[in-house]
């Protein structure tokens, strides 16, 4: 029996949201009342009572996988977040392009924001270009927004344990990178070598030259932090033995998605923002039911208004959700063969613009689920119903409910 | 203050069990409704969230053990579940009789379980008695059904980290056992010289001579795979400086209570299946108080119920429980003078025949829990308690109760 999970970003509020309510609660949503009615509702802390998690490490929790043991800091999640192919082993740094001069063979850095650059896009070419195979490794590289980017190296001798070249300070040599062990000695040296390169590709490229015509500072460096690695992470394919899809428009879950074993489908209109096209991903989810016994459904909208800190956009988004998306799919969903679960990944109050640890609600239904009393989907509601308050886990325990768990012990 | 653990095993259900109810919440069972009314429910997961537990690793998390810490194998619960008096530290495989050729002076496998052997029990007491004291090594073997079994190895030097000398495959020889490190090398030779040994005491057996003469398969040797340590677990009547007792028909139950450092008490007619004298159950239950402060009481017919598929008589059980074990109990039970704790050690629906994920309910009551308004043991009723959701961890939570829980800190 297959499973669907449908996570609505930053779905959980506060009473503070809205007069008195969330904006889940004072949203029309019938068809999600609908399924509270017939399911069974709970607290989930995305990552534990208190913890006020990323959408990298509850994302990771969510999928069964325990983020104090596997998430390994920024670098790795965000260049899975900016759309980078980021696979376990590969190592990983948050990238700024930078203003440098070279003064007495340093390289001091000027400005680490490169005067401000709008958009490093037109010089990601000519760094993700750069051949590091001497030493064995692969390179990737994306810019994500301004001055920002990740960098990605690929390969058996690729270690995490090296220091970062970005001083940090305006007026200081960018680093030499140093290995932390002896092991890390080949990524250092290839971290080193990355950087004179990035600078003599840089310095006369087209872009910096018009830059500097215009009067504008050179994103003529590249400065690396946070070297990370990307956990080897069990597919959750591999251990249930089932096929799994994702259907999401933002890459970092996209991103965690594959790394948990799911393909990742291209959905034409799922956008990742308010503007998506709701009942393409709600058709593509029932077609996925077909070829898989996992359907992860990824909605990014309300987050997005939520960091907008605007309350009344969610609230609005959340009605069209449950009428464009679970409308649609509930229209045509049997849900007496299959199990549906309908949570968030956190709370972000439009009033806080931010994440926060408060629990989201959780939902779910199906043959297997034991109804409790509870008739419609909110946070206080959720408080009240029969599933408790329970940290994470969403996707085992749906799979669970489906019958598809493997066995711990005999 | 004394507590008294019962657990029903497999108590858990699904609404699709009877017409919309759970076996539980269709069963009449006014006296542990009593027991609700006075105390407080809540709902289990016996080891997390989404997991499907074994009846091992769900036994070790409510006697208060981290089954992801301390579970080291199928091999060393399976040899406690067929009834050796395994210990910790010994060295565990699972047995299979099979028929061997020799060809080339190679032991070749023909059948794997020796011609469908119908019972390796008159096989067991040779098997037995192989002895392997040059190596410092004890044996114990035990047949469980048809050619299975298990073979326990204790010694100072006895070490998991040996390979299997079972080929998994029909006309392939048997494997060497070889060591996985340098400290297994003396376990690697015992099981070899076990393997021979064990040849030699079964190719001339009557039972087999007998076989052959009817034209079946000798099963004319023990093939041995899955070498795992049984765990020192620190017992918790040592912990909590208690003496402890159980009261159960199952030799799996009554294994890891050993472990735990409880005395296994011998109950007449505590059979472990449906057939159970549940008031003899009661009675040794009540006479143990005063001998112990932990009672341990395991009921098993509620999951061959369940393994049946056979709901109508897994309700039927319940009530019987309800009548015969806690009627018998709570009649001669001083509830203001002892805590009990009534729960399961998973869901097993009559629908699913095996365990599942699903979370079960647990009661409490005794003079120091605080009663809730549910009026109902049951699945629904457990998840609107008081006590809210938990994992595992039944023992310390009832002892905590008792004031015999050791303090954390100071």
């Amino acid at each position: 029996m297959p499973g669907i999970l449908v996570i609505l970003d930053g779905l959980g509020g506060r009473p503070t949201d809205l007069g008195g309510s969330t904006c889940l609660e004072a949203a029309a949503t019938p068809v999600l009342d609908e399924l509270a009615a017939r399911g069974a509702v709970g607290l989930m802390d995305p990552v534990g009572p208190g913890v006020r998690p990323g959408s990298d490490t509850s994302h990771l929790s969510i999928f069964g996988y325990d983020p104090f043991r596997v998430y390994t800091g920024r670098g790795a999640f965000e260049a899975l977040g900016i759309g980078l192919d980021v696979r376990g082993g590969d190592v990983c740094f948050r990238a700024n392009f930078a203003t440098v001069e070279e003064r007495g063979g340093e390289l001091v850095v000027v400005d680490r924001r490169a005067g401000r650059l709008p958009d490093g896009k037109p010089l990601e070419g000519a760094i993700a270009g750069i051949d590091l195979h001497e030493f064995g490794l692969e390179l990737l590289f994306r810019v994500s927004t301004e001055h920002r980017g990740a960098l990605v190296l690929r390969g058996a001798g690729a270690s995490p344990a090296v220091t970062d070249t970005d001083p940090r300070k305006e007026g200081k040599p960018v680093e030499r990178c140093r290995p932390l062990e002896p092991a890390a000695g080949r990524t250092a040296d290839a971290v080193n070598l990355f950087t004179r390169r990035a600078h003599e590709v840089l310095q006369d490229h087209p872009f910096n030259r018009e830059r500097i015509r215009r009067g504008e500072r050179p994103a003529n460096a590249v400065l690396l932090r946070g070297a990370a690695v990307m956990p080897h992470l069990r597919p959750i394919t591999v251990e249930y033995g089932i096929r799994g899809v994702c259907v999401a428009g933002g890459a970092l879950y996209k991103g965690v998605a594959k790394l948990a074993g799911l393909t990742v489908l291209d959905v034409p209109g799922a956008t990742g923002d308010l503007k998506t096209d709701l009942r393409a991903k709600a058709d593509a989810a029932l077609a996925a039911l077909d070829r898989a016994e996992l359907v992860f459904v990824h909605i990014k909208g309300t987050d997005n208004a939520s960091h907008d800190g605007d309350a009344e956009a969610k609230r609005a988004f959340i009605e069209r959700i449950d009428r464009e998306f679970f409308g649609t799919l509930v229209a045509r969903l049997p849900l007496d063969k299959v199990h549906l679960c309908v949570s968030g990944d956190h709370t972000t109050p439009p009033g806080v613009k931010e994440h926060t640890a408060d629990p989201v609600p959780a939902l779910f239904v199906g043959p297997a689920v034991r109804p409790d009393r509870v008739r419609a989907f909110g946070e206080r509601a959720a408080g009240e119903g029969g599933l408790g308050r329970f940290t994470g886990r969403l996707v085992p325990q749906l799979l669970g409910y489906c019958d598809l768990g493997p066995k711990f012990g005999s």
